[in-house]
């Protein structure tokens, strides 16, 4: 119904539309999953302490545990004078409680005795029998790291938001947290189109082509916090289309399609939307990428990217990714954008937005001049320029931010 | 034998030595994935492209496939007449031969008739019953992209040494290529060591604390691309270290201890390495991080970090990870530092390198003051700083390089 009324629209436009699709129709959900499966993942929830830590008065020097007041005034000369009534390892419990006059061995990381408020560092002590000889007083709290100094049990360990790195699962660890809710993935359908595609794995016929986007967007939904299902190759057909996408719906929050660039191909999935649900976008100012399709089926957002690899990988970064990202819990951008100089002036043309690919060398980009079904432009490139819509010319060394394919 | 010996040594003599022990010892090995498994993963050869891409002279606009000499001298009031002779959509297959006076109604994609050699876009035609005028005349080759064109069958399609990322597997599948050869992942094995430690799934028993280390380690090992072996928490008893070590050297290719904080036990660790092999590094003058063991035994490195989860991160980051990067095929970097401003000054001691812990807030890192047990520390840092063992005084303001825990 809607379809003929669609027109081409600025990539800004394109952006602020989807943005808005994503904020409508989907929410974060959660999932449980182990520390140790847990490295990128997002946290759900603020993660209390359920421990103090330390758990327990902590030496953080190996020496003797003192009553810092027999400790007063005593120097190389006049040392005070301890009995020593017990050795105390680190996962070992003391026994005996630290009177008047009286010290404890103890070890780093070991509970402080009762009595005791003060470590004195062995380097300032000596022993003759049980009798320890202290050359240098010690003030109360002294190399003890109190219970619960570190965190309280119930305060706030991580905050909702926190991706886990090594630092914040050793973190949990230590609180004795092994399992936690984080953002759960977005699960994406990937759906290549296309009577001239096949399998990768299958052997190359008289027309046909491989399919590339399969493969290439599902290790871009992965990077950017998906699971991905495989909804496998659709031939340009009304029927084909409709079934793969509803297949795709059913099992997934989301459908990518690439492909169809026959005659009319790109038409079918926008007539399979509109019969299933709407289409909201058909169409956008960009070179590489201007048939680029955004429907809403059944509350869940249909893309339809076109088929040449380059601008299909370009297409998804630039327009949809940053919103799974943010969905899936992470920051808009992956950070993967670096600040070049341009190796060699580029032209573009006013009116669109140009994606050019380039290859880092260097401080510089170079601009790498292929169309864009080209295979070897996408195997040597780093990544791409987004030339906006009215500049028509980046000279040579002018800055440019590339934003890269390697996340690593 | 040795152990007594060894003196403490700077940061950059432990760098030079350790980075000497890793290209003596270990030589990258490969292994065969799929390709919706290798994202991040590092070519171990050359690929070359199986087939020619395309694989047929490949129609890259909708229109008319014609002799291009039967076009010369038309325009909009002298068009060509030709006769359309059949249809060929991408994935079909032409099976009439373009004779003069002929042409093949083509899409894009679609192979490329015999005796054509150009396509005229449809927006300059127009068509009556089978005959179709052309407004513009044809350049040979005009929009079409020759068999191998894009790449040829046996030429290098990607390096090895090319990370994987999703354009690179895009342009596996394009030359229908689905398994690789990449760069082995090293396995390492994790031990915590201390009486003190418990798992962190277990009930916290007096003067015990949760092992935070082994999660902590195993999951910046496998940030740095290496398969992870538990091998648990082992006391700090000699034969129970000595049986730990060996069963680790048994199923991998390194050893990574951490712990031993009460007094003495870190010397168990030189005295096992010292019977069964030898120890090449006992000390650096790094804080935190001073014991730091490094040994060989049975031509594999072990390695002794210290048991603060901050030392025992850190230590790793700053001396091990760069090799372990190598060895699994990244750059010895991750990449993940930024230069920021320093939000209040740092003091440090000459004649050491001093780590400090940083939170980022905008453009600055602002420092975390807390002892190297502090497991909250952990918990808000974002990163740490490497004071050079020259430098007394970083102020406020200064740039610093501050390397962050999180590899988005």
């Amino acid at each position: 119904m809607g379809v003929e009324f669609l027109e081409i629209i600025d990539l800004d436009d394109a952006r602020r539309i989807t943005g808005k699709l994503f904020s409508e129709l989907y929410r974060q959900g959660t999932e449980t999953v182990d520390i140790l499966d847990a490295d990128g993942r997002v946290l759900a929830d603020d993660i209390e302490s359920p421990v103090d830590l330390p758990p327990f008065d902590r030496a953080s020097r190996d020496g003797y545990a003192v009553r810092a007041a027999d400790t007063f005034g005593a120097d190389e000369e006049n040392p005070a004078t301890l009995r020593c009534i017990e050795t105390v390892e680190a996962g070992s419990v003391p026994s005996l409680e630290v009177a008047e006059g009286l010290c404890t061995r103890i070890s780093t990381g070991a509970p402080v005795p009762e009595g005791a408020d003060a470590v004195v560092m062995v380097e300032y002590t000596w022993e003759e029998g049980d009798q320890v000889y202290i050359q240098k007083p010690a003030y109360p709290s002294q190399h003890i790291a109190a219970r619960g100094s570190d965190i309280r049990a119930g305060n706030v360990l991580l905050r909702a938001g926190t991706v886990l790195s090594p630092d914040k699962i050793a973190a949990l660890s230590a609180a004795g947290i092994t399992r936690v809710n984080v953002i759960s993935k977005p699960s994406v359908c990937v759906i290549s189109t296309g009577n001239e595609l096949i399998e990768p794995s299958g052997q190359l016929e008289p027309g046909k082509i491989f399919d590339s986007n399969s493969a290439g967007l599902s290790s871009a939904l992965k990077e950017a916090g998906c699971s991905v299902k495989h909804g496998g190759i659709v031939r340009d057909d009304y029927g084909e289309l409709r079934g793969a996408i509803l297949r795709g719906l059913e099992e997934a929050d989301m459908v990518i399609t690439s492909g169809g660039t026959s005659a009319g191909a790109g038409d079918i999935l926008s007539e399979v939307l509109d019969e299933l649900g709407r289409v909201v976008i058909h169409g956008i100012s960009i070179k590489p990428g201007k048939p680029t399709i955004v429907g809403v089926v059944d509350d869940k957002i249909v893309v339809g990217l076109p088929g040449f690899p380059v601008s299909a990988l370009i297409v998804f970064m630039s327009l949809i990714e940053p919103f799974i990202r943010k969905l899936s819990g992470r920051k808009a951008s992956s950070g993967q954008v670096k600040t070049l100089k341009l190796a060699e002036r580029l032209h573009s043309s006013r009116g669109r937005v140009h994606y050019a690919l380039v290859m880092v060398d260097g401080d510089y980009a170079r601009p790498i001049f292929k169309d864009s079904g080209a295979v070897a432009a996408l195997a040597g490139a780093d990544g791409y320029i987004e030339v906006p819509k009215n500049v028509e010319i980046i000279n040579e060394g002018e800055e440019v931010e590339v934003v890269l394919f390697e996340n690593q």
